[in-house]
């Protein structure tokens, strides 16, 4: 306890209203906006708990539409067609709208991002003077028909197909397969008037791999066009405002002129044309214009867990757990206990940390997709970061919403407190747009392979092979740790070899040079355990089988890095003053607190001594309890609107 | 790699019907009684996603109430008034009833075990005469009303009050503060007639702490009656077939013979009488014969998540997920993936640890209230085990549904495959009968003073108090770490500090001394942290916030003890042959998990070298590997009914 009463580093204070402004960044009016837009829908809340399900649909597109005629959701449409020219700002918006009901927020990203995001991405000039104009103002309504029943991550292997007659200059798109139904489709069940249907592209009797093409579904009335079947997916966890549903094509037929053709086309007479002459690497370029919706899923996933955290962190704040009636202990609120600091504040720092990193990653998507860098290599990051990036914001959104949950006893599971919507919509938010594992996968793939293949691709036997085809010094040198050693080393007092002692626990370079060890350490091991197992002799399946684990949780501890230099890289360039003290120690908690739940790997690897290990354990109560004042403003600077909390048994009917 | 390719042990096998037998255990009837009638109400999992919410309140209510007529759910109730006469069939029934609907299940508990519980075991003859056959039929409906809005884990101090007036022989019972309204009570908001009402007795002028009385809420047509007000909490996350609600009280008059006067009465001229003097142990003794309610919410916790685990390990049997094409890869499941095993079967490992320790504890649970075992001692070690194996248990339910449900991918989202009810009924588990937290926190307080005070007299300046008033002799005596130690090194070749070595890895003597020593080293040295504290002149609510993590964690570490023990003696008991080594292998996989978890623990402590917490780990991996043959089996073995899984898209339609 001897530690419990060193001297104490300064108070903490915050201004709320400049937090908010650091927060909110470059883009501060977009989000200020979809803020005040917000309370006006704070009803659908309420609808998504009363209203039976189709009409509680109809209610999310009316919203939907009316929140289009605003404005706010197109930000990153052309000019010309309506929209706002400026795709970092659209993000801004999305992340905001996400306070909100999330049936809205899908519904809209299924619109604009997804369907809209692949007319503009994957069409040309034809089908933006088509569609845009109409699908940016809600008047067509449409769906992403990728995913299928049985081909869920590996979407190169669809079975829908979409077969060129050069007599009749159409395109017959069929569903080969009970497995090759579109399935999960958002916008489907319901509301879509056409889709962008994803199938393998024949001509000739030749196989050109997936394209995307517009398909219509339903007539003006909404009746379901011939040859294409609809089945309602029903009722699911959460989102039921939106209408996910099945689509089957039985020998449906578009004209030529339906194909998305940015990357590629087939000419009148049947001849199929494209600059990429690599049918995988043609696909995948096709997939990384929709880097987007990653980014967007992340963002909402953040939000979320602000959401959870305003309310938990709040009722904290107000109630007392147990009126002892003794002197000493009548005013202990429930955010006094030690333990359920430590419950809230690691989270609320890691919910900073990755809001920082969101805001790293938009500003990226920003300058690629407006052509303020243009280069491949920067593309493949981008890829790669907002794929990782969407992994950990959404499971910290679904870990911060239960532990918040669970945070407030059984009110929290009384609907009107919000968390049973934040659970359930969220959900799924681990799952689509990739599903996590199989992202971090991706991510793992391309730092072991140095992006040598296609992002999307995830040929584990090709990169099982092409690993272990490195010669071993090229695997060796994969990884820095000797020099990263050595900076870990530099950071300590006096470069020493003590790493016994507490000092420099606070300082970024150590945070820092922790991480890379780490992430450098695992990529170097996965690569010699997949050389190892394959020059043992043993098939690359059984080998990737084994050492994937090991490839995932490299990736982990890379992007985990790359969020904590976004935190480091914004804490750096605030100002001198209240708000960057406390950003200081929101990021010594979140770096703290990853090396503490990683504080066995760091032993194991020698780089954290067991009296170190401990330190860091009571430096990260230490700062729990330096938090615990500033809890409430670090909460209300999320500035979620207060209609949209919601919660009047745990915060007071004046919430 | 090398110790991949080690001698492998022998390959594993599984009579799924002898697992299940011995699953069952001494209860195998009542099992399979319940096992059969559940199919029938299959369709009530499907009404619980299409019904409007008193519609399905209504339902669930008629189930139960068939369910009743069947007998099965009143195996715990004497046989003169129409019951079992057996309370460990009857735990065994409910466990077993959680494969099903679990609003029905919550429905069941409601009548059955907490309003039922209650007038069993606090009421007397005049009370048992009057309900219990009844109750029993489900002619009459209850609830038991003991929360408050303003109390929920410290339910000593409810609000509450009913007044004796010896004029007219009857108590007057009153909601004194909004806190005081009751809160989140099941059966209230519709269906109860009557409750269990909680209440400061107030008898001549002094109070006597809370004691429980019988009130009329509703007439026989359901209206509810003067001075009583009832608000429906509304829509929850799930359970939507229970109606919870709040109540209120203005001045209701019930006879004096509604006092439950097992422990305590009052005479008609107004004399407080009980044999128990201090108000306290006298609640808490009450309070005590409740212990079944957190037994049974276990049970089904585990019963969840066996649910979930046979659909998550069904799914990853027959799904492929990436059909590379290669040779070599075709064929992979997507249990053949190492991360895949990593997530699904430790976790098995878990459910069945949990499963025998939730067996010792019925059989404990048993033995006590049959007065086979009647000193107080075992009524202490009871209701400390029920608490430690409830929080275990429900935490169990959240952690696996929610892994399996990520596991089965955007399939698992859909409502027809059961993860969504699953995952939103047994939410709120982790809360009721207990938050999970204050749970551990009443062991640890068991554990810290030797079970000197009350078992749920949650008083945390009290116990600081008592364990700073020990002399420094008696705290260091707390702790056997130092035999411990020799303990491990017994188990260890050669009794060595060879800590480096992987030897004894699968040794359950081993397991057992590092689950010990880590225990004891806890309780140890919370009791050292708060005796220094309060010797150091901080105040005790300060000193207990700070040590609150460490007291919660020593009750964990000791819970799970009790788990490890549970399995190892029942592995222990099993005859040789295939199910023991199949024991033997999930025991290994239980154990090795839960020290690997707590790896940075082990090595700050000495207790685990870098080289031999690497070796855990890659026995893990091994034991995932050795139990993937057989891991449909595993869950087979549960016997779930098939019409209870649903989820068409994940098994097929056959499924």
């Amino acid at each position: 306890m001897a530690d419990e009463t060193t001297t104490a580093p300064p108070d903490l204070a915050v201004d709320v209203t400049a937090l908010t402004a650091l927060l909110d960044g470059q883009h501060a009016d977009i989000r200020r906006t979809v803020r005040e837009l917000l309370p006006a829908y704070a009803s659908v809340l309420e609808d998504a708990e009363t209203m039976p399900r189709d009409e509680f649909r109809d209610r999310v597109r009316d919203v939907v539409l009316e929140i289009a005629d605003t404005g706010a959701v197109a930000m990153g449409f052309p000019s010309e067609y309506g929209g706002g020219g400026d795709l970092g700002a659209s993000i801004a918006a999305f992340e905001t709208l996400a306070y909100g009901d999330l049936s809205v927020l899908v519904k809209v990203g299924v619109q604009f991002g997804l369907f809209g995001g692949a007319i503009l991405q994957l069409g040309t000039d034809r089908h933006h003077d088509a569609y845009l104009s109409d699908l940016i103002s809600g008047r067509l309504l449409g769906c992403f028909a990728m995913t299928e029943t049985g081909h869920g991550s590996n979407v190169q292997a669809l079975g829908t197909v979409a077969t060129y007659h050069p007599e009749t200059s159409e395109f017959v798109i069929t569903t080969t397969t009970p497995d090759a139904g579109k399935d999960y489709i958002g916008n489907a069940a319901r509301h879509a008037r056409v889709g962008v249907v994803f199938a393998q592209l024949e001509v000739g009797g030749e196989g050109h791999g997936v394209h995307a093409l517009v398909v219509p579904l339903r007539d003006e009335q909404g009746a379901v066009l011939p040859g294409v079947r609809i089945e309602d997916d029903g009722h699911k966890m959460g989102l039921n405002g939106v209408d996910n549903g099945r689509i089957w094509f039985d020998g449906v037929r578009v004209p030529r002129e339906a194909l998305l053709n940015r990357f590629a086309d087939v000419t009148e007479d049947g001849t199929y044309t494209s600059d990429i002459e690599s049918p995988g690497r043609r696909f995948f370029t096709m997939l990384g214009t929709l880097v987007q919706g990653r980014v967007s899923v992340g963002a909402a996933g953040v939000s979320a867990a602000k959401v959870a955290l305003t309310i938990a962190v709040r009722y904290g704040l107000v109630r007392r757990q147990f009126d002892t009636g003794a002197e000493d202990g009548a005013e202990q609120r429930l955010l006094d206990y030690g333990l359920h600091q430590r419950r809230l504040l690691p989270r609320l720092a890691r919910t900073y940390a990755l809001h920082f990193a969101q805001q790293v990653l938009a500003a990226d998507l920003h300058d690629v997709f407006s052509g303020i860098t243009a280069d491949e290599d920067a593309r493949r990051l981008l890829e790669s970061r907002a794929a990782g990036t969407k992994a950990l914001s959404t499971w910290l959104a679904t870990d911060v919403v239960q532990e918040c949950r669970e945070a407030c006893g059984g009110a929290g599971y009384l609907s009107v407190n919000r968390f049973a919507a934040l659970k359930a919509d969220t959900d799924v938010f681990t799952t689509f747009e990739g599903d996590n594992h199989v992202l971090l996968q991706l991510v793992g793939k391309g730092l072991l392979t140095d992006y040598a293949s296609d992002f999307s691709d995830l040929d584990q036997l090709g990169m099982v092979r092409f690993v272990a085809g490195l010669a071993v010094e090229t695997v060796l040198e994969r990884t820095r740790v000797h020099q990263l050693l050595e900076q870990i080393r530099e950071v300590l007092p006096g470069g020493s070899d003590d790493w016994d002692t507490d000092s420099g626990l606070l300082d970024p370079d150590y945070h820092l040079a922790m991480f890379r060890f780490r992430e450098e350490h695992r990529i170097g091991g996965a690569a010699r355990r997949l050389k190892r197992g394959v020059d043992a002799g043993m098939n690359p399946g059984e080998v990737f089988s084994r050492v994937q684990d090991h490839v995932i949780s490299a990736a982990h501890a890379h992007v985990e890095r790359l969020v904590l230099e976004s935190f480091v890289e914004k804490v750096a360039a605030t100002e001198d003053g209240e708000l960057k003290l406390v950003l200081n120690a929101l990021c010594d908690l979140f770096a703290l607190s990853v090396i503490e739940a990683d504080a066995a790997w760091f032993m194991e690897h020698g780089r954290l001594s067991a009296q170190r290990s401990k330190a860091v354990t009571r430096e990260v109560a230490d700062l729990c309890r330096r938090l615990r004042p500033v809890a409430g403003e670090l909460v209300d600077a999320f500035a979620v609107p207060v209609e949209l909390l919601r919660s009047p048994d745990l915060l007071g009917p004046d919430a």
